[in-house]
């Protein structure tokens, strides 16, 4: 049956495949009486894009949102909000020698196998880029979200590519959005983008590629977001997460580590000052017991290698055969930078869809 | 709104605090007239109970088993079916203590902002107690899956207790149940369980507790398993596992380390033999977007240490007051053997789950 | 997959089967810190209890509720209620001897030919006794509407049993709760009551049934409850009034009188006094566009005649033959003053659960 | 939050407003590879829409509907289907009269209220054409309906207008699609047609509108479709109709007339012949505990008159004056014969759903 929807009370849905018509969503839930940034919708958009910078797939998309419905004077109606972006630059053509192959992993196979038909024709919807009206709706998510908590704050960066990695203490400092953004694999180390960057060159030589890690922290997130038992913070952002193509992990809070350390090392201590409670250390990563405690929210996301590669591999095809492939296209050489504003929208989906259900936990 | 339901389709509702009458569960959606194995939903909870080994809990709950709805002469009706473990070895007064204090990492204070109310005995809802009915609705949707195909398999073993770990060469070897459940601490290695004894002697002389890491294979699980793009098969286990208590990441396949590779070492090539399609490496973890692909499905699930120490903490209390806390009671070192039959039994509802849309992928 | 909940966001979940151990329900979404009266709730429980009229059956269920979760010191915890009823005075043996037999109009066959096995027992999940639960759900429900809008009223009455009923006039009063509960049949006409009492005494003595009619009046509802478009008041409304046993037809407003009648006769003009917007007249039933407008909310719904006569009947059974049967047992003649108790709980389900998703609609 | 959803695994979402960009719907769950008829989808829509006789709106759109996505060289793809309708023929200065006004009887007081917000251009989100799009999606739902059981057939006809009715006897007669659509105002009957227009003629020259009932009849539906006990057949259906804009009442089987009859006289006797379970008559409808039982399903669907007359009335504006108001604009005298696209569209969502999920019922 499929499952096309992320969150339950604000709730996007998605459809469309690379090469159709359009790709887009809708955004149920949403509170009416909302003024709406689209140039800011846009903006997240346009981060997302192919073609910025020279490793990166040069399939050029215009992107353009339209707003199809659930928005009237420049405000939320209260209705289904409908985004569309046309498919304008689908070059269905370069997909055709792979009609028949099952390209190494990727979902052509499973897909096929599961639904007895497939559109080949850029993976489908397989393809990122049926994301690209998600991060609009994520964008639209934090617009709620700051009307209802003006200082919550979204913040992704890549910490690691291939082997090129900050440190633990670096990861532990604040960076601004201009380290981000100003590097061109978005990580704030100075040291570490250029350490990559040299990874990605060698890569992209070798006609391969290369994966990555990212990491999120939520920060003013006031205490009481999540919902036990199903749906605590954690698991929903970890589903959100493991639902975008190529990740393979996701860890909050010390995560994988935490499995080493002794309960007196890995609790964090209550205290007050200031009237305010906190904790002394974070290494629950703001979650306890799967709900936000005020502390920032800390989690980390591993994406694989993107799949096609330039090298001939082995593989096979509908028939059966066991044939080679060498696959052409446009492809990203890396495409986690690419990723952020995917995170932060699937981030802001969750978190808005939990504000609002936490709006009815008490009387 | 709170979400207490794991599943769409084969639905399992979570109810019950630890000390209230009883914890339970209802599971909607399973199909009618599958002759039910009521001994062996027992079995399951019972390798969940507590006080199975000397560095666990010392409650002792019969924990047993009622059907109160859904089952006719052994058979399913096609209606709910309500499972209820009555709570007999409450001790509410252990708790008397701490009904306004904080206790860190614990989901008091959570709890407590979030809805103004807690049910302090025993952690209330937020105890693992309440995962003991959902173990038998997991061990009744092995049934389920079990009867569709007949040679599923669901098999979970610890691999890392604190520092003491299994080294990937042997994580890449086949076990036995008899190897998984000969092991005190459910690790299939003779030399790391030892280890493993070692380190929780050590650690429960200081009053301390210890996490760890479990390691699920699924075995023959036909292609077609995971409804993209938000229940693919990793997400919807990702969220049932990061639902657990004391869950702090989740990885499939190669996992995070598969961020450190490029695509040419990563990615599984597909080759045909005796009709079969495979791939020759499972890099990918059985799952190939977001689709189980016929290979064996493997994933990690990290814990952290049990948050009930009996060493002396700082902490706050309802009133605001920075205070110190040593936990009384009776609680595990290490619980996460006894996390083992939970995992599997997530594994199962979700599983059964997919299986079932599956069914309804193709005219 | 079976379709067991009642509401959205407060959703009721049955469980349970006539002559299984209990029957139940779950009460998700009800928010933390309601002070919650269960003398009220087992009050509207004995209201719907068989053998309070010497036309309804003979089956003597004490119905005590237990509520087995979700409440802490009296108080709602956010978390999953749980209300369980013993089935005590089941007679299982009344019926062997229709296991293999098809009752007319009752759920025998369709049940067995849908799940292919059926629990034959007292009607097993067809049963009217399933909603004995749902029924303190609804008194549960009610209180969370009145701890939110404190002079909501919710009123339902028998204005026609058989061919004896009341006039268009008579139902456009105001009648009192000692009016109707004064009333055997629950009819506040005393007249009207009179002659219901003849018609039932006339068909009882015939081995026979009567099928009759209810009113529900809700007053005091703000404006602004409902969801369109398919979660529209009178959609929400009629559906759980469909899914009551014996319910045949639901209209609301003019209903099908409103088909007869010019737009300028039904439409009801506003106007304003008192700085209270109100229409003059009432015949869209106090919902517009499947929201209310703060007028009553008027609707009726009509019960077919029990279906258990003790009549001869011509009917089949499991092997395919044509047969005779008369049907013994403790049943009604009429159970539609019985069914009040079950039209105002579902009533208040739908009312709370939609007043509270109303809270959402606006920044 | 809304609810825009009509169907559980069949799932339509609709979206869009009357004066907007476009009016759409998104169809999922619906199984790969299934053959569509686009030509029929569109014909369907074509039935719907206005201007087709003299009485109806002078409204001329085109609706020509666009699949954006899901559909795959004219098979589905088992991913969400988009479908657009533009909306071409918006003359939204016609509405700037009322955009402070509430219309009596119109959803403009009670969306405004409860929204805070309005898109006061052709009724915003509460026109009637927002289910153009729903009507394509019925027909596809019915292209799937067909493919798993070729034979059944929905038919839907307008028995009765104003005070011109069909008797009973002819309802029960059989009538064929020809009958039906030769009919100006899709009466089967020659002299009802006549009276009907007669109706029609006069109230058209008061500046007046007209309701009407509509009988809607599915055959050869095999037995068991229905999911008890809250999306028993009945109530799926009428919750779907009385989400119709303008529909104030719903029945099956006997209906209202039920509650007046003798057990005796509405049982159904069970017969087999030929080897096949039938009723000898149909009271029931067709359904017996929420289930089909192989009868023919009927049930009738009561429509209010059209709300927007040309006679003034009295109402009040957004400022909370009492005002006179005569409503412009190109307006349906009756509505009634184009609800039956819409009648029959959503009577193959809700079963095309319901099929869907029965094949889950059984092991």
């Amino acid at each position: 049956m499929g499952n096309n929807s992320l969150g339950n009370i604000l709730k996007v849905t998605s459809f469309g495949e690379s090469h159709g018509a359009a790709v887009g969503c809708i955004i149920e839930g949403m509170p009416a009486g909302l003024t709406i940034n689209i140039a800011a919708m846009q903006e997240a958009v346009n981060l997302r894009k192919t073609n910025q910078y020279e490793f990166a797939s040069a399939r050029n998309e215009e992107d353009t949102i339209e707003i199809i419905s659930g928005v009237f004077e420049n405000k939320t109606l209260g209705t289904p909000i409908c985004i569309l972006i046309k498919n304008t630059d689908a070059k269905s053509a370069d997909y055709t020698n792979i009609a028949t192959t099952y390209r190494p992993n990727h979902a052509d196979y499973t897909t096929h196998a599961k639904y007895g038909i497939r559109d080949y024709r850029g993976g489908g919807r397989s393809s990122i880029r049926i994301t690209a009206p998600l991060v609009a709706a994520g964008a639209l998510a934090l617009q709620l979200i700051e009307h209802i908590y003006a200082d919550v704050n979204i913040q992704s960066y890549v910490y690691q590519i291939g082997n090129a990695s900050m440190s633990e203490e670096e990861k532990a400092s604040y960076f601004t959005d201009t380290q981000i953004f100003g590097s061109e694999v978005r990580c704030p180390s100075a040291k570490t983008t250029e350490n990559i960057l040299t990874e990605i060159a060698t890569v992209k030589n070798n006609g391969d590629t290369l994966g990555g890690c990212i990491q999120t922290t939520i920060t003013n997130l006031p205490v009481g977001i999540g919902e036990p038992i199903f749906a605590k913070l954690q698991s929903a952002l970890g589903a959100a997460m493991l639902s975008i193509n190529t990740v393979k992990g996701f860890e909050y809070g010390e995560g994988f580590t935490a499995s080493t350390k002794n309960g007196s090392q890995h609790n964090d201590e209550f205290a007050i000052s200031n009237n305010t409670i906190h904790t002394k250390t974070n290494n629950s990563g703001g979650i306890q017991g799967g709900i936000s405690n005020g502390m920032p929210i800390i989690f980390r996301t591993a994406f694989k290698p993107i799949s096609s590669i330039t090298k001939a591999q082995q593989t096979i095809n509908e028939n059966g055969d066991n044939i080679a492939i060498e696959i052409k296209g446009r492809h990203d050489v890396c495409a986690v930078p690419r990723a952020i504003p995917i995170v932060n929208a699937y981030t802001a989906i969750v978190l808005a869809d939990l504000i609002l259900q936490n709006k009815l936990s008490k009387i």
